[in-house]
């Protein structure tokens, strides 16, 4: 069992430290906040506190840290903590921006410690549903991918919506959206990426995006976070060449509709509305077969597992640096295209980046 | 009532016929078909068929032409009928490109009869739904509109699926759904287009797209037809800024979701699958209310009625000059953003738009 603190004893971090107290590969030394409220709420409930950063990272005790603060404070931190000798696993946005990790990765290399970017939704069992579906190859080749979240309550009124903290939805729910599609093409590259910005209840940062990005594959996905939707669209949407995939929210199975057949008889128009129609006709049930997957099974303590595993050298690190830094690219791209309105080709930053994944190997 | 003959007797000029033999304001008087035995189908359903579209348009009781051809023929039949003293109802796409629908309308002037493109469409009950909630304002301005249309056939294996006719469904139901949101806000103009074409069944015209306008008031609209899409997306999606509006398809109720209050109590983080959200959340009952729209009313009929009262000078005819040429400006920009895989700008063709209606006007 590891020892691990956590810093920051907000929302996530509090989540953290539940998590810590069941894994089976991790133990909770304590938590530090510079909030001291937050500090008594995590000793009202039975948790060591810390009374700064510099306690916490001189418990020769502790091996690993979880940095859960704002994220415009992570790289201090994750330097800072790295450099006293712990592992680090950092909340997402793991940066601000790939230089910062680029800096990041610097000082994990010359401290031989391990780093990562929790991005914990890899563990989704919606978006497993939709890997699995991709996997298995039993709708064919995907051609588009749809992935949305919507809320309808605004960009939280903390630190979220503040620029200086690194607030905006890109930040907060793109990386992970954007981590999952990347997963679910692993072998492909982005050749161009497109964005558009909401501004319905903040002015200052993003309180929503449609992201659109173009795989040199031909495959496009669609990655969408709204705080001001009342009615949420379908979670995923996959579109492939033999099939279709949709799931409504996280709670539901998947529904797949499967082309069995490409031929029909004799198609006959069908009335909508105030017209009719040929191409839109559906299909008959010969053809086609629908039918639903189960939710997977998953178990965020994976995420624990694999970091313990990757420290002692026993598996690879789940979340790559290459993945996280291509994650922060990808979302700067999405800045420029928003500035820009226009599409951004993202060539020349997967260039940029097989240079660094080969510094960082060496 | 007004005797109307009718070009091509496929699927949409049999719908014509249909309709014209209950209309209240217009009379069939026959069709003609470039196909022997469709005008034998024609004759066997009792319909006075023409041997020639000469025959057919020396016949001086016909007061209207309905031209229901392939797209390529169009421009050549409209100037013909227009020029043999005829009023045109033309299927849509009116035109392959605005240059052409220039040319014709200058000869509508030039004779002086009426021409119009026949966009039934505006007649669809969800799109009448779509359109009331906006001008209700019950949720507030638009921020966005979403139209779908998602087929599983691919594109019909007519002509249709050919270039050289016109086909692909950009020009098909493209146009339909372009022409509906610029009914949705006709006091806005676009700046801006983005567009993206599939070929999955198809490879000479597309079989598919996704097309983005951006408005000058930061309205956005997507509009997307599919044939490879063996679910069907929601067909209409309406955020606007004190609620939500959601068509499930043509046959369903719109469900409105409408906020009331702003503000809630404190709102307790979820635990959505692998990890918990504040933002996403949704709203308690007490801030907002959900409830449905009924189906509108809707009579195709109404396009016929309106032809013919501007051809008797009682009333402006529904379907503009302007908002012709512009809706296939809109396909024009979208071919060129499919083209350089960009963003296009929409402001020449404004202008240019701009000139064009001073000079049909005067």
């Amino acid at each position: 069992m590891k020892n691990t603190a956590v810093i920051g004893y907000g929302g996530q971090g509090a989540w953290h430290t539940e998590q810590i107290k069941k894994s089976d590969v991790v133990s909770l030394a304590g938590v530090y906040d510079i909030v001291p409220e937050k500090r008594e709420l995590a000793q009202s409930r039975g948790i060591h506190t810390y009374s700064s950063v510099e306690e916490l990272l001189a418990d020769k005790k502790v091996d690993i840290v979880v940095i859960a603060t704002p994220n415009d404070s992570h790289k201090e931190l994750c330097i800072r903590a790295l450099e006293a000798g712990k592992n680090v696993i950092c909340e997402k946005p793991v940066m601000l921006s790939s230089n910062d990790l680029e800096d990041v990765l610097d000082v994990a290399r010359e401290t031989g410690m391990h780093f990562t970017a929790h991005q914990n939704r890899r563990y989704d069992v919606d978006f497993l549903a939709i890997k699995g579906i991709i996997n298995s190859g039993e709708i064919g080749p995907a051609i588009a991918i749809e992935s949305r979240i919507h809320g309808s309550r605004g960009i939280p009124s903390d630190w979220r919506g503040k620029k200086e903290y690194g607030g905006g939805m890109l930040y907060d729910w793109g990386i992970h959206l954007i981590d999952q599609v990347m997963q679910l093409f692993p072998e492909d590259n982005i050749s161009k990426v497109f964005c558009t910005e909401q501004h319905t209840t903040n002015n200052e940062v993003d309180d929503g995006f449609k992201l659109e990005l173009l795989f040199n594959s031909g495959i496009t996905a669609h990655i969408e976070v709204g705080t001001l939707n009342f009615i949420a669209m379908p979670r995923f949407y996959l579109q492939c060449q033999n099939g279709s995939a949709l799931i409504t929210n996280w709670q539901q199975k998947t529904k797949v509709v499967h082309c069995k057949y490409w031929n029909e008889k004799e198609v006959l128009p069908i009335q909508t509305a105030a017209g009719i129609t040929k191409t839109m006709a559906p299909r008959d049930e010969i053809t086609t077969e629908a039918y639903e997957i189960d939710i997977p099974k998953s178990d965020v303590h994976d995420f624990y597992r694999n970091f313990v595993k990757s420290i002692d050298g026993l598996e690879p690190q789940y979340v790559t640096h290459e993945e996280s830094l291509q994650a922060l690219r990808i979302i700067e791209t999405a800045f420029k295209s928003i500035q820009e309105k226009q599409v951004v080709d993202f060539d020349n930053a997967l260039e940029l980046n097989s240079q660094i994944r080969i510094r960082i190997k060496k």
